[in-house]
């Protein structure tokens, strides 16, 4: 039997073995139980799967120590940054309650029987309803935020759909132990034990995917393995929802003006930015455009010198290890590259250094143009606004595209249209790598970022991926979902066409 | 070179060429035009191509007494069903222009900075924005309001994404006339003149979802068809967004009680609603349960009656024709069938007169769980409640479920849930061939009723399939698309977590 072992990074040694491999008919007792488990976690109702939520928030941060402590040993991201991860993630959790208490994310719709041009029309009332069990892959990199207790798990759930996690190879001891926590919420607020569940091992993955009873899938990791589960979920007999978050450059631009006024505030930025967590983040900066000339020399100098200053650091498993070297051996070898700083990476030694590399911005060219998961940026010079013009026209969409300006400067508007129409978020005098639970955020962006343009994965709207829309004509108010009937004032509604807010009640 | 011909399906003669097959290398052109379009069309703004909708409406109300003698003699609908149908869709049309009066579909979110459990927010601004040129499938069934000026162009157009239409085989000469009338009223409102455009023939219709500029795809048809699209859509190098309404047996539920209490009429309107537009409604109902025993007796006596009065019609043209006689013959051929109404179909005549067959719920097996398009009706006699939601549970999803219940039914709530979990709309004491332009409207449902069970292509929120977000962080107000500065108070928008009601400018 092939089991799951929890790897240790800084040393490469087996801690534990922490389960056998999901077999692939342990996939498909664990979904039927998630279809099963369905309806009962939709008749807990808005309200009850809020507390549910509030109710798993409590039992990760009951667990905080431990899990801090556990998923450090298996990701070597260190305690103070998955301690703010745990945060944010039961912050999210808490998040999505409050969407559900707001209710608008139901896009409730009445229309009352009236004449049209065409003639009578029926009643009709429209509201969103959970899709079913969702497959959620979670990533390596957030192994709380964006794993089994992360955004999708967390909007799944609110939305009303029984979730099954494939666990990451990389923190299995982690993923059960959030299972557990997750569990244990799910119990104490009355829902269903197969409301959450995990599965564990690549196969089992795969079994997931293509599994009768799941109705979507969330996935966050790396271009191939996404895109080839993307094509396999499309292809099912009955194709689903495929939502793959893969990979993205996230360039960042600096203007002649910013360069000239903030030089070394944006020189260290930057280099705080693309070596945050090993350089381990969706948003990591890739590739900086700089003006040639002595006050991009000056940007370059700043983030030289914060580069130089920064630790190696050891990344989160040897297959992202060796993934970063070949990366950084690809960007070395190209035509026109000049290395900043950095050594080669020793593929045999646990922990990296950060690397920084130079080109000419008329010489950008693949691998430049594609991610290279970990700390590495490309800096690229460019001579004039053409040529910045015409070298962003090569760079692919992304999940977020980064300016930083001057004053009264002449590129931002250029810029801000180039980029929107590519990114699926425009970052001003900042830098992409931090992303805000919100009700404003977007976390997406045209393919490659993402394989649904249309959806994010973090943040309110994310709800959306795991509803349907239904509509009801003329079903007689006693039988209607409560929300559609016409005494449900305590949430929005669109009512003959005019929206109306809720009230809701005092809490 | 090959042509396309306009037939007249009462004489199967050719009566014009329309047009040559559009070539490989002018749909790129046509694609590539599209995409250059694009700015202009979304620089219009809201106000712009509301403005522009209701031009093209005006110029197709102005051509109509063309339109429609023009597409009655491609299509045999007759001069009174197309008159209703242009209708609906110059309604159609408008409807989007309030739709973007309204903005509520831009979705604007703003967050403004602050302080959070994990640190400082900044400032987030989110809306949605236009996808890119869309491909548009017509459909042969509705050549107004699915075809070139229906709902899909009119949705994407009102996004501000430039529209190519595959004109369908059935009724070429009325799509280049149609065409014509949009590009008037485009042209009209100041818009690009590749804002909309067709292209001819089936290998063109595939050149069109593999063109790289394009980036979704509506399409309504066939499963066959629409399936091989989706495939091709979803493996493309860039896989872009699918929007396929396929095939619906569309079921309808005589409860005992509802057959006890007005067994005339519901035979009377489920005949009316089978052969409407001589059945050829993706809404059209195929199965219809109905209690054995007298009051079932009397529903079937009366749906015979009636449908022994029918006249044979012409259906759209000689393929669709051959399709339902194949499909009618396997019907008939099925165990356990009995024919209550209709001679063998014969193919060599153009007309067909409707088909009504009969079988015991118990025997209900494939194909009569497959839409068979045109005027025929499988009666399924269930001898108990068991028997009904046993043989219902075998039935597949649908764009629509309808129930006839009669007063204090206790199969009302259990078969609404049931039918809830598995089709898009669900029609009470009615008959689903009617489909609303309305708010509240949701024409979709899981696969096979679509390949995309989170949309619809009728009613306001099938605007929602062209658009995606995007989010600006920090963005100074005068950059900033005029919907997400903080003084755009005319459309409504969530600020803060908070729902805003917008203040329209008086019209």
């Amino acid at each position: 039997m092939t089991v799951v072992e929890s790897i240790d990074p800084r040393t490469g040694q087996t801690v534990e073995v922490v389960a056998p491999e999901t077999t692939g008919d342990d996939v498909a007792r664990v979904c039927a139980a998630a279809a099963d488990a369905a309806p009962a976690l939709e008749a807990l109702g808005r309200t009850g799967r809020a507390r549910m939520l509030r109710l798993m928030a409590d039992a990760l941060e009951e667990d905080r120590e431990t899990l801090v402590a556990l998923t450090d040993r298996e990701t070597a991201l260190g305690a103070p940054r998955l301690g703010g991860e745990l945060t944010r993630t039961t912050f999210q959790l808490r998040f999505f309650a409050d969407v559900l208490d707001d209710g608008g994310y139901l896009e409730v719709t009445i229309d009352h029987a009236g004449a049209t041009p065409m003639g009578p029309r029926p009643d009709l009332r429209r509201m969103l309803r959970p899709l079913g069990p969702v497959a959620v892959f979670g990533a390596s990199n957030f192994p709380f935020a964006f794993s089994v207790s992360g955004g999708d798990t967390a909007s799944a759930l609110a939305a009303g759909c029984p979730v099954v996690v494939k666990a990451h190879e990389s923190h299995p001891a982690s993923s059960a132990r959030q299972l557990a926590a997750l569990r244990r919420g799910a119990e104490a607020a009355g829902a269903p034990a197969a409301t959450v569940d995990a599965v564990f091992g690549r196969d089992a993955g795969v079994a997931l995917v293509d599994d009768p009873h799941v109705d979507a899938v969330g996935f966050t990791g790396s271009v191939a393995g996404g895109r080839a589960l993307h094509d396999r979920a499309s292809l099912r007999p009955r194709p689903i929802p495929f939502y793959g978050e893969l990979g993205a450059l996230n360039a960042l631009t600096v203007t002649p003006a910013a360069a000239r006024e903030r030089a070394v505030a944006i020189g260290e930025g930057l280099a705080a930015s693309f070596t945050l967590g090993v350089g381990q983040f969706c948003t990591k900066p890739g590739l900086a455009f700089v003006p040639a000339g002595p006050d991009g020399d000056a940007v370059v100098a700043a983030l030289a010198g914060r580069v130089r200053e920064t630790a190696a650091a050891v990344m989160l498993n040897a297959r992202t290890r060796e993934g970063f070297a070949s990366g950084v051996d690809a960007l070395r070898g190209a035509a026109g590259v000049r290395v900043l700083v950095g050594p080669p990476v020793d593929p045999a030694a646990a922990a990296v250094a950060p690397v920084l590399l130079e080109a000419d911005a008329g010489q950008v060219t693949e691998p430049m143009l594609e991610e290279c998961f970990g700390p590495v940026l490309v800096v690229a010079r460019y001579a004039s606004s053409d040529e910045l013009l015409a070298a962003l026209a090569a760079v692919g969409p992304a999940l977020t595209a980064t300016v930083q300006t001057g004053d009264d400067d002449e590129l931002a508007a250029p810029l801000l249209t180039h980029l929107t129409a590519r990114a699926g978020r425009v970052v001003w005098n900042g830098y992409p790598t931090g992303v805000a639970v919100s009700w404003a955020m977007h976390h997406g962006g045209p393919y490659p970022a993402t394989t649904a343009p249309l959806h994010t994965s973090v943040g309110a709207a994310s709800i959306r991926r795991w509803l349907r829309p239904v509509s009801f004509q003329d079903v007689p108010s006693e039988l209607l979902p409560a929300e559609l009937r016409d005494e449900a004032t305590d949430l929005p509604r669109r009512v003959d066409g005019r929206l109306v807010l809720g009230t809701p009640p005092a809490r």
